[in-house]
């Protein structure tokens, strides 16, 4: 099912390069067209039949019917007015961005067809060499939908995503980021404090436990940098949280609360074993 | 390979049913008996053919050349001196504790062929019903020699594991809780204590991230306290030293000082990189 002409994608990385691919398996596109500052990431997605067309110059999205900002935060506030004077003013746009206030603020302003998403389906592996068509599938892509986005952009754009396999959800920016500070953003820094805390001789002893709970201190440090800095208020509240939780621990460590610690790592137990009926 | 005539396992849960199970697999003992608490437990382990012989009583282990402890720490030491009055004195000790200075000063002392073994191949799963005779393939098991420990003690536990597929490494009972302190009790804190601070209805916006982060907070809440308050000094400094390393993030956050955030994320991910070169 043909949904767009002309597709472009901003940022050809692990998720722009998936739903490229996606897209193109599914035929959802006249043609994709890609672009990234990194030369080798367009030949690969040539390569891996991600798209039709790349360039480093951004004007190659002229003429698009949908536009995906794949990139991070940061540089999609950066590239945004630019490629508002290229793409015309009916083209649809979205993004891919893990924090959504201050995108969604931004560009609503910028783009009249714009609603922001995000699918909650990347991994600590980056770029185009570990895209794949399939990771959407059975997924929880999160929409943010706001008072003046378009029906049009939210239908497609909702539409898009149901094709590559994911269950959409709908959720102001604000909300989003709340929610997505505790379930991933926080995860992320206590994974990255986690392995730096460690001496690096001891790291040969390492069990599951430890490869699970750090798996995603491996993820782009640029990229989350951004994330961390673009919703600072959220993560600064969410850290306090962890902090406090952690302290109780410690405390009934300290004081050989026998009973008392039992009753939080029971508790653990009881919200832990629950995760597994959420199965994305 | 018949290593021993009678193996006594007190405990068959995971673990203890686990080498059990290898055991009669590899054909290593004339019989293997189990002593549990859970008359189930007993049941089960005869059914999956772990055991040839169980019960709720302790005097079944008498005249075992091998008895394995594979209770939770608290329950080894508790049981030690009754057990000391069943089995002669020629009989090889050994336990699969997670912590080591505590059992291993107090069990020497009891036991004249004793010494102390943690393999590290557990998971969050518990009991006789998950036990599996290959977790050991592949795995590391630490063993714990002190100065008066006997050769005859050392050989034989070595053999065992090597002949159940582990590489055995030694360590004193002293550098085994400060290394396994931030290996695995640590991060065991950490999994506990993010998701004590997750609000529930947020658990369904979970992504791998946090499932993978938080898996080890399954665990079992008995056994863990145990674990903590077994290995309490070492906890309270390195739930200090990543506290330090959270605190380092959360406050060039709050300094939105990208420069120093970055560095911080690359330690991370360039010390987790190196972490998937340790495949046990």
């Amino acid at each position: 099912m043909r949904l767009f002409n002309k597709v472009a994608i901003v940022g050809t990385g692990l998720i722009g390069g998936s739903i490229a691919l996606a897209i193109k398996k599914k035929r959802l596109a006249g043609e994709v067209i890609g672009v990234s500052r990194h030369k080798k990431s367009l030949l690969l997605a040539k390569k891996k039949g991600a798209i039709d067309r790349g360039s480093q110059e951004i004007d190659i999205i002229k003429g698009a019917d949908l536009l995906i900002l794949a990139t991070p935060p940061s540089t999609i506030i950066d590239l945004a007015p630019k490629i508002s004077q290229i793409i015309g003013k009916g083209c649809i746009v979205t993004d891919v961005a893990s924090t959504k206030e201050e995108l969604v603020s931004s560009l609503s302003k910028i783009f009249p067809n714009y609603v922001g998403s995000h699918p909650l389906a990347g991994s600590e592996k980056r770029g185009i060499i570990n895209a794949d068509p399939e990771i959407f599938k059975n997924s929880l892509c999160i929409l943010t939908p706001i008072k003046n986005t378009t029906e049009k952009a939210f239908k497609k754009v909702n539409l898009l995503w149901r094709q590559l396999g994911a269950k959409t959800v709908l959720l102001s920016p604000k909300s989003h980021d709340k929610i997505l500070s505790f379930t991933s953003h926080l995860p992320h820094s206590i994974a990255f404090s986690l392995i730096n805390s460690m001496p690096l001789s001891y790291l040969k002893f390492a069990s599951t436990g430890l490869k699970d709970t750090t798996r995603i201190a491996s993820s782009d440090s640029e990229l989350w940098t951004d994330i961390f800095l673009s919703n600072q208020k959220n993560m600064l509240k969410t850290i306090g949280l962890f902090q406090d939780a952690l302290s109780r621990i410690k405390s009934a460590i300290q004081k050989k609360d026998k009973k008392q610690l039992t009753l939080m790592l029971k508790k653990a137990k009881n919200k832990r074993d629950r995760l597994g009926d959420y199965c994305h």
